[in-house]
Parts: C-alpha cells; structure tokens; sequence
C-alpha cells in the first residue's frame, strides 16, 4: 500500500505489466480484471470503454484497487487504492500509446468505431 | 468468466502463476491482493493466515474474484468469481506444497508460530 508514488513504483508502472483492477459490482461483489497500465508519474492510468462492466462499476462507485506484479519477479509488487476520475480527452491517443507500449504498433488494434475510450486515473490514497 | 474449469484453466492454475484475488473491505471499497494458486481440478484453491485483511473480509463477506494471467502470455487468462469457503485441515500441509510448487523448497518459509493458515476454497459460480 503507497499514498504516494515512490520512483521505483513509477518505474514498475512504465514497464509493460499486467495490472488487475478490482472493482466492486452492483450486488456488492468484487469483479477484477487485467489491464494494461500506464502512469503520470503522480497517479496510476489505464484505459477502458464506457459501458463494460468496469466502467460501469466505477460510474456507480468510483472505489478501485489495483496490484501490479512484476513478471519476471512477483516479489516487485505495487498495490494503489483509490478513486476513480475519468479523462475523456487524449482517451484514444492513450489506448494507441498503450498499444505502443505493449504491442508495439502505432494503433491499437482492437478499436471499436462505435466504443469510447475513457482514461481512468487513479490517485493512490 | 467460467463457472466450470476447463482442462486449460486447470493447466494454468497448475503452473507458478500469480494470482490476483479481489474481496471487498467493511466500507464497500475493493480490495485485491496477488497469491499464489492451486487448484483441486474443481476449484480455485488459495492459503492465507487467519486474521490477514483478505481473510477478514472474506469471513465477513465470502465473495471473491480471482484473476490469473500466464505471465508469459497476457491473452492467456482465468477469471473465475464465486463464494469462498475455509478448510482448516490440511492448510498447513497446502502452504508448504505451494512454497514447493513456486520456491523449490520443500517447507513455507514465511511460516510463523503464532499464524493458523487456512485454505480459500472457491468454486466457480
């Protein structure tokens, strides 16, 4: 658990890890899934389309976690809990710098004509 | 999602993959945390100590999400949600086959003598 990002938890959040983000549902139930994972520097970013059950769950009650493991040594952990902002704006240059990052094409490849992207920021609390 | 592990879901939990496993904590916010995983064939199988965050909220409210990812493949991907139940008999036992599965050695070293380990067994729902 961190409040602040340290420069060793920003450099894990620049790698091309997998981060899971748990939510919670409607009913109260958790729900968790990976995601690609990016940062500022002062808050923990990734990115989703309005209307999976993600976004919906954060819509309704912004409360996330999210954990960061490190493949290659699952002993380099970050967990963030926070609340969710959602950025609208750069929401499709980000999943394409995303898709840079893990990928390593210029677009990324799963882009809905009729899906809205949206960044969600997190500010470790 | 899945409400029955498939031959490949069991492969995967088989491996020294991390596990990352949602609850939710006594004010409505989401809490996740990696583990180490196992399965029995049927279910998601996972050790804690009693009295550890993850164990509190699940005794309070036993609903879990769990999310495994290959660390070597992001596309290869478990999610399963279900109910947890505790096994006292064998946890011991269990946290000392998972140190030998993802350590090598053949007894936990994290155990402490003042810690009662315990089984998370979930089914997929």
């Amino acid at each position: 658990m961190t409040n602040k990002l340290s420069p060793q938890d920003v450099e894990l959040l620049k790698e091309p890890q997998i981060a899971n983000v748990a939510t919670v549902m409607a009913d109260g139930t958790p729900q968790v899934t990976p995601v690609w994972i990016d940062t500022d520097g002062e808050n923990v970013l990734f990115n989703t389309a309005k209307g999976r059950v993600k976004h919906r769950n954060l819509v309704r009650n912004p409360k996330v976690a999210i954990s960061v493991v490190d493949k290659a040594d699952p002993y380099r952990i970050l967990i963030v809990r926070g609340t969710a902002e959602f950025v609208d704006d750069g929401a499709d240059a980000h999943i394409d710098a995303l898709a840079k990052k893990y990928l390593g094409v210029d677009s990324y490849p799963g882009h809905k004509a009729d899906e809205q992207r949206v960044i969600v920021k997190v500010t470790p609390e």
